[in-house]
Order: structure tokens, then sequence, then C-alpha cells
């Protein structure tokens, strides 16, 4: 965002106003990082469901343990009205999280389940944790293909 | 970031190599995530605490718990070695929190010990919870003070 202020500069003198932009939104900025540390504990598991990395019990545990703790952080201060991609430049969040929440909650739901699931298995050996990392793998996919928009 | 590509591009072709940035590293954008999360949530009592916003136990209690869940989770992929401000830019980590990471570690520790206080109190009152907003910020500003960089 080097050339906002810049470009804020730019419109202000000719009277245009901007779209809001992710970074500037404390709750954007801060459920994009939710999914960046989501995604950081499942890819040490998913490293080691594909064969990329050897299974480690107590490093895949440690990492369901982290799914489980992130998947308990309440989500209502995270998903502001407003803030949808048709708003805001630099989310994905589709408008459809908003227009249909109780799937969106529901899908949300799947996802802290499969977590549960997962962190009660995930040091029991390869196999059992393959299996919940596969579990929660579809309870991402199906919220993404529902309501992320593609990327650009 | 948008002109990192074009800079790399310069920089190859006369011969030079670029620090690493910190939106590049995995570990970086999720640790930066985790404190956007933390500091939404604390920023939800710390607005009440100050009088900014109305004192409601019920949010209270659930940045709260949102809070002891952040600060479980644990932090050895958040931190690999070389992911320090002299290494990378972009981060605000100093290389004290390698070069003494007991320190870090028991910073740490004094963090997720005053959530838990402030979780077993945030909805019993503004009084209450005010006490443990003050007692985990003053956790956050030792770290800081000790580990993190002015900002530039």
């Amino acid at each position: 965002m080097t050339f906002r202020p810049i470009l804020a500069a730019c419109a202000l003198s000719i009277g245009l106003t901007l779209p809001a932009i992710a970074d500037d939104d404390p709750a954007i900025a801060a459920r994009q990082g939710q999914f960046k540390l989501l995604a950081l504990n499942f890819g040490v598991m998913g490293g080691m469901a594909q064969g990329r990395m050897e299974y480690d019990a107590e490093a895949a545990q440690t990492a369901a343990d982290n799914l489980y703790h992130l998947t308990r952080v309440d989500q209502m201060v995270l998903w502001p009205e407003g803030t949808d991609s048709d708003s805001v430049d630099g989310t994905r969040a589709n408008i459809s999280i908003w227009e249909d929440l109780d799937d969106f909650v529901e899908k949300f739901g799947a996802l802290q389940m499969a977590a549960e699931s997962l962190q009660d298995v995930a040091g029991d050996g390869l196999d059992e944790m393959r299996a919940g990392v596969g579990a929660l793998g579809q309870t991402c996919q199906a919220c993404h293909e529902a309501h992320r928009d593609e990327a650009s």
C-alpha cells in the first residue's frame, strides 16, 4: 500500500473518493491473519499427510491443538457488514457470507467440529492424522467454494 | 508489494540479491496476523476500559475468551531463526528474541497468565475488567520494549 497516500492525495485533489482497502480495516486484517495462522498449522500436518515431511506425533499434536484454539475464537468482530469484496478492495469475502449468514455459521461450525476431531487423533499415528486432516480440509473447501471469491 | 517483482527483475539483471520481505514468509505473516487478532480483541476491552465504549459484560467476556484461546497457540512455528528485522524487511521482531530466547518465552508466559486472569474477571464488571486489561497491557508493553523495534 506504499502508494495509497499519493493516490489518496490525487483523488482528493480531483474530488474523487477511493474504495476502502482491506489493509485499512482492522477486522479484515485480523481475519486474514487468522486464516494465515490456520493455514500454517494445517500445513504442518498437510505436509506429513502428503509425505513431504516425516510424521512427527508431537509436532502434529501441537499443530492440531493450535487449530483447536484458533477455531474457538469467536468470529463476531471479524466480519462486520460492509467488509465484503463488493465493498472493499483486497478481500475475497463474498457478499454471500452476509446474505446467507446461517450457511456461513454452519460451515464454520463444521470446521470447529473437524478441528476437535483432528485434535483427538493427530498424535496417534500417520493414518489417523491423515484421515482427520482430510476431513478438516473438506470443511475449508466447502466454505471457500461457497463464500470465497476466486483469486484474481 | 506491488512493485517487488519489478524490483526483483531489476536486481537480477544487475546481479544483486534483495533482502527477504516479511510478506513472503508464511511464519512472519501468520505471527503478524496473530498480533492483529490480539489487538482487535484487546481493543474491544480497551475501548470499554477507557470509556470510549459502554461496558458490555458479554462482549468483554467474549473478547477475553478469544485472548485466552489466541494465547494458547504454540509459538514454535511462528518464530523461525532468520526472521528477525536484521534479516528481513517488514518485521519489527528484534534479533534479541533469538539472542535471549528465555526472556522472550518468559514474557510470552506472562501474557498467557494475564490472559487467563482477565478471562476470569472480564464479565464481572467494568472495574474488574479494567484491572485485568491494565495487567495484560503491561505484559504487551514489557515484551515490546525489550524485543520490538520502533516503528519506522
